[in-house]
């Protein structure tokens, strides 16, 4: 059964499916990718993360931080100011991400050219 | 504006979105991990993708299938017998997603006690 050993581990059965829970979906890794260089304020993010909505970035940060993987940082100036950057354990994470993305660079023409052909000229 | 080039790469702005858009979600990465060491039947794949339903499986799998990464053999024996491989660029993806894992391995016992954290006691 393995019960034991899957609830030790908070019911993951494989890292792979920890690290999908917590940078899962279609915005997270653009998140991390646009903190990787520096700090950003959240207008700078949003405009970073192609066509996020303001309302979706706001939970995706939220999220993001509740899983320690984002520092959200307020400087108490007027008017305040508030700066997102990656944890330590953030970082890791966008070590750990860089593989996929230039396996996305390497194959983007082809990834393009699939979804192309799977969609019926308009 | 930089349009002709966002066009030309299919809409994506890095090779990371790329990425996400052929593996991102919940399943598709248990998918391809499942995959990674042999060939699967269709029931074999249900039983190691921890949770996922029937139906989600058959849309995940065609959508892995059209994007180029599952290959999908038929052998015509009765009863028909299906099995599902990667393809070589499934096998590039599948390698690239390791970090991956190996991050959420390495620090599963956090995400665990964070996830935990931000959940209230029942």
């Amino acid at each position: 059964m393995a019960k034991t050993d899957s609830v030790r581990r908070g019911g993951y059965s494989c890292g792979l499916e920890a690290a999908v829970d917590v940078v899962g979906g279609k915005w997270k890794p653009m998140i991390l990718w646009a903190l990787h260089t520096r700090t950003h304020r959240f207008g700078e993010l949003r405009r970073h993360v192609n066509g996020i909505s303001e309302k979706v970035l706001i939970q995706q940060l939220r999220e993001l931080e509740a899983d320690g993987i984002v520092h959200r940082e307020v400087y108490r100036e007027v008017p305040p100011r508030v700066e997102y950057s990656l944890t330590e354990l953030g970082q890791a994470l966008n070590t750990a991400l860089l593989p996929l993305g230039e396996w996305g660079d390497t194959h983007m023409e082809r990834v393009v050219a699939r979804k192309a052909a799977a969609t019926p000229a308009a």
